[in-house]
Formats: C-alpha cells, structure tokens, sequence
C-alpha cells in the first residue's frame, strides 16, 4: 500500500523481505532475506531517498544499517520505545499520558510482586514481540497466574491492570521532517480473538475535547521523539478517560480507511514524511470504516456489488488468522454508512 | 493507472509495448513487442481473465486475435468505429446525434467536392492515424486546401465544418457486461497546440438538461456498440447545443479527474466491466480539475504544497509534447478549487 501510494509520486520501492513470493514484489524490487540480514538491509537501503519499515518487530540492528546508508524514517528511537512494553509505558508516563497501571517483571519474584501491586485482573505481557494478542494473558486468580509464568515466563514481562474499557480508539498521525504534525480524525476499534477486526472512523459520538486529547497526546509522542512519518497511538475509552495502551511506529491497519475515506492516505502522508516533503490535508472525506479479512477474501464480485465499498486484497495466501485484504466502504454521513457497512460485514463474515 | 487500481482487487497485470522501459512494467509483466505483432499479442493475453487496450490505434489484427485467446472489452467493432473518423460521423448520424457536416474524401477530385459542399472555414483530417492534433489542417482559403491536400491527401481523409465552438465537452461514461451504463459527470477541456491542458469537471455552469443529453447519447453509443467497458465521447458546445467530435473506445486523458473526483474512478470501472462485476458508483466528489504535465514535471514537493492537489508521475522519460504525467486538483466547490487550481497551473508551466 506504501508503494501503491508511491508509484504515482514517481518513488520506485524496493523492499526486503524473508519470503521469495512476497505481496512486495508486484510493485516493486524484492530483495529476498532475514529481517536480520543486515547486508541484505544494507543493500535494500543502498541509493535510496529514504528507508522505512512497516513492522516494529524489525530487529534493531536491521534498522541501525540500513539508516547509515539512506535517512530513516521513523527513527530507531522510536522503535527502541515500541519494541518494549515497559519503555513505551514509560515514555506516556514521562509525557503526563495516563496509562493502565504497570509493573516490570524480570524474575518470578518481581512477578508476585508486580501482581500483588495491580491487583486483580490484570494482564501480564511480554515486553518484546507481542502482536495481535500473542504473547500476553489475563490473570483473574491465583491459577492464571501460575499458568502464565509457565507459559510466558523466563523473558521480561510487564504486568498492567486490566482496564475494563468502554472501547478502543486509534489515532493516526504524522510528523513531517520539519516538524510539522497531523493527524486523521480518531478511529474506533474493535477486535476479534485478539486481532482488529474494524476501524470506524471518526469515532461516533466522540467528545470534541476528547478527541483533541487523544491528538494533543499523539503530537506529544511525536515531538519528544523527533519522529518522522506515520506513527498510531491506541487508546482506550474508560468511564470518560482516556488511557494510552501502546503506540506503533508505522502506517497501521487502524489508518487503513484512509486511502479512499480522507483526503491524503496514511501511506502518503507517511512517504512526504519520510521524504520531507509537505504533509498532505489529513481531513475526512464523509466517514468510513475499514473490516479486515481474516484468513480469507470475500468474492471480488460481491464487494463491488456493494455502493462505497473498496476491496484491497493484499495478494497474500489465504491462512487462519492471517489479514489478507480489507474493505472500506465509506458514505457520505452515518445513516448512509450503516447498511452498507452491515453489507460489507456480511460479505467478509 | 489501469494497474494500479486493479492490484488492489487481486488483479495481476499482463502488457504488450513496444517500449522495453515502458513505464507499465513498474506494476506488472512486461511483454516488449510491436502493437502489430500479432503472437506477442496471443501470450499477452493467453490465461488473462480479460484483455483491453488503451489507444484506439492498436491494429485491428492484434485486437481480434487477442479477442480469440480472452474476453476482449472494449469489444472490437468499438475500435474498428473509433479508427476511422468517417466511421465515426456516421455512427453518430445514425444515432441521430449531431456533429459538424462533414463529407468523405478519396482522391483531389472529392476533396475538391467536399470543400465546395461543407464550405470554408472547414477542417480537413486523416480519417486513421491522427491524434492530438496531428494529421488536421483547417482550411481558410484556396492556400489552406491546397497545403492541405500536400500534406495529407493520399489517404482516406474527412472534411469537416468548421466548428467556433464555446467549449469542448467530454463525458466519460461505461457499459457492464450486463448492459448497465454510468457516466461521470460532464467534464470541460483545455487545448494547447493540439494536445489536451487541462479538465475540469464538473463542466461550469452545464445545463442540466445539456448534462442528460451529453449522458443519453454517450449511452446510445455504448448500446449500439454492445459496449464493455469506459468510453469517451468529445463534444463541441456551441450556441447552447452539442455537437458529437470523436470517441474514444478506453480510458480517456480527460476522465483522470475521477481518480481522486469520482466514488469510483474510470480505470477501476473499466476493470470492473471487462470482469463482469457490478460497475462503482460514478458520482463526482466535490469539484476537480486535471492538468496535464507536457514534457515535464513539477517538482513534486511542490505539488505537494498545494491543497488538494495530487501528483501523478507517469515515469515516462521527459520529451517536448509528451504527456508525462498529470495533477488532479480537488476541493469542496469552485470557490476551493479556482486558488488551488492558480497554484496548479504556476507549479506546472
């Protein structure tokens, strides 16, 4: 999407990637490695105006190499912050942002002590190399927490209190080379066994304070990080607060809905960053709300059968719980946007 | 730009060019051949689920044997129509819409014939062959016809009327498979020396009931033909009627605006209809303009400057008289578009 975005700016991507048949590959160059090949990384970056990555699992290393050949974008201090749990806890903590409450666990000792500090529930994570709910578990009583320990024990962990949110909430934004900052309308999220199933975007019914809140938040993680490109902050909504859940330093899925429902896309936006180029208007067009395909693609035929809605199939295989496309369907207000998403949801199913 | 919308609904693209650079082969496979070299054309399309063209040049032979391999749109009686411009006319005629008066020419001794009938100022034209203002001469005087016939007569030929038209119409329009037809909005064009400037749609201050009938026969044209996919037809408004000029049987310059202007743009309906699938809405968001890049870009930082502008970069080698990419410009309404269309026009010159 990054490249689809791109090609028409005139950017030609090349792109690394551990598997041959990689999606990449039909719009742009593949170089075929390890994410922990630091050549191969060095050789992608190689005569590049600029180097992104679209995972926060990309080894740092990996990053560190490829930023000495082209400039970077996000920084590798954003993605020091984004790979561990605690430091991200940490950073929102240092900027005034209220998060859940949190413990760092090293040893089954600090464990008991995180859990006897926050009480019950509460959620044990791993620090490093959780996505789309692994990596993590609720503790409701004494057995869940031994449970836990046997099955994530042994790296470092932290522990949260488990926030009974009312919903989850996605701000995008971007930060230009010159500083400059924006951000998309704020997004509504909602899961399914752990993985986002749909964005809806603007949120119904946000509070206008809250909502520049959440972007005045945002902006602060920004700034502090001398950041460049797209970065997304999920929130979570509880009793009327807004609590800082953890931040990813890339276009995100969340952002998706906002190729055809605003007026520049995350992925633009993100290449202007990157390139230091000016940012694009970050404004909604009417609303939208974006639904993930999750294992497999509903038929071409049927989505575009229905009135807004845009099919993006990422040409992946199909597989239990992996995102393989995603439609948006937007609308000009929200009585015209619910049947047609309620359309779309019983395409995808 | 047919590639690039089509990737993300899971197409793979497949192109016969002359070009070994073509700028296609950034998003999809490249098949380097002559538009005449008929078995090039045969593997371009063998295993395609549908196989379209976007010149009306490409030689009637290509077209029919691709046409043997897979489900050719638009189909090839369009193109037989849109190569010759008495053919044209005449279809046109038979459809009771008005065009100049025109009159076939063969030899001297026609053209003279056609001169005397149609009159001076007249426009003489090669019937095959001719685009953006190549292969015409208007006709003045006695001087004019016969430079004319120097520099053109030994082919087919049409003379027609002279037309001191207000303005240049163009309605974008498409047929599906099952003979739903569409149409964008009526846009308005810009020429310079012969080749298309600029498009801005909708058409200022269009007649609504000018608007329907611009549509209607766009849509007679599309029936008679057993049209599949986005035709282009070019009108002359004058005097507050509308004069049929040409079509154009693909993907039109002058309907680039839906890209960003429409709900659905014409390459993904095009795309739509060759497949069979249900066509996208064609409704115009807010107001657009599209100019031309003519031999070379803006600098796209400074597309990017600019509200509601987007830069399309063709990734075409920079040469004199060679559309190398466009910039559409979007806003709310007219009063948006006309400071940010100034801004288009200073950064493009």
């Amino acid at each position: 999407m990054l490249a689809l975005a791109g090609i028409p700016l005139g950017l030609r991507f090349r792109f690394l990637d551990p598997a041959p048949d990689a999606c990449a590959g039909t719009v742009g160059e593949l170089v075929t490695g390890e994410l922990d090949d630091v050549d191969a990384a060095r050789r992608v970056a190689t005569g590049a105006a600029a180097v992104t990555y679209e995972w926060e699992g990309v080894p740092a290393a990996t990053a560190h190499a490829a930023a000495k050949v082209a400039p970077l974008a996000p920084p590798a201090a954003a993605l020091d912050v984004a790979q561990d749990r605690l430091a991200e806890k940490e950073l929102f903590a240092q900027l005034g942002i209220a998060t859940a409450r949190f413990a760092a666990v090293d040893d089954r000792v600090s464990f008991a002590r995180a859990v006897a500090e926050i009480g019950l529930p509460a959620v044990v994570k791993t620090r490093r190399g959780g996505y789309d709910g692994k990596g993590q578990a609720v503790l409701r009583d004494a057995a869940d927490v031994e449970a836990a320990w046997q099955a994530l024990g042994g790296v470092p962990l932290i522990v949260e209190a488990f926030v009974a949110f009312d919903r989850e909430l996605s701000v995008v934004a971007v930060r230009g080379r010159d500083g400059t900052t924006a951000s998309w309308p704020v997004g509504e999220n909602e899961h399914r066994d752990g993985i986002l199933r749909a964005t809806r975007a603007p949120a119904l019914d946000l509070d206008p304070a809250q909502h520049g809140r959440a972007e005045h938040l945002a902006h602060a993680v920004l700034d502090t990080l001398d950041y460049v490109g797209v970065v997304c902050v999920e929130l979570f909504e509880v009793d009327g607060e807004l609590l800082a859940n953890e931040l990813a330093p890339r276009v995100h899925n969340s952002g998706h809905w906002t190729i055809e429902g605003a007026e520049t896309s995350q992925f633009e936006n993100h290449l202007r960053a990157a390139l230091g180029w000016p940012l694009g208007s970050t404004r909604a067009r009417g609303v939208a709300a974006m639904v993930n395909c999750i294992g497999v693609l509903p038929a071409p035929s049927a989505v575009a059968a229905i009135a807004g809605a845009h099919l993006h199939d990422y040409g992946k295989a199909p597989r239990p719980g992996r995102k393989v496309g995603h439609v948006t369907v937007t609308a000009a207000d929200d009585a015209e946007l619910a049947p047609r998403l309620a359309a779309v949801e019983r395409a995808i199913t």
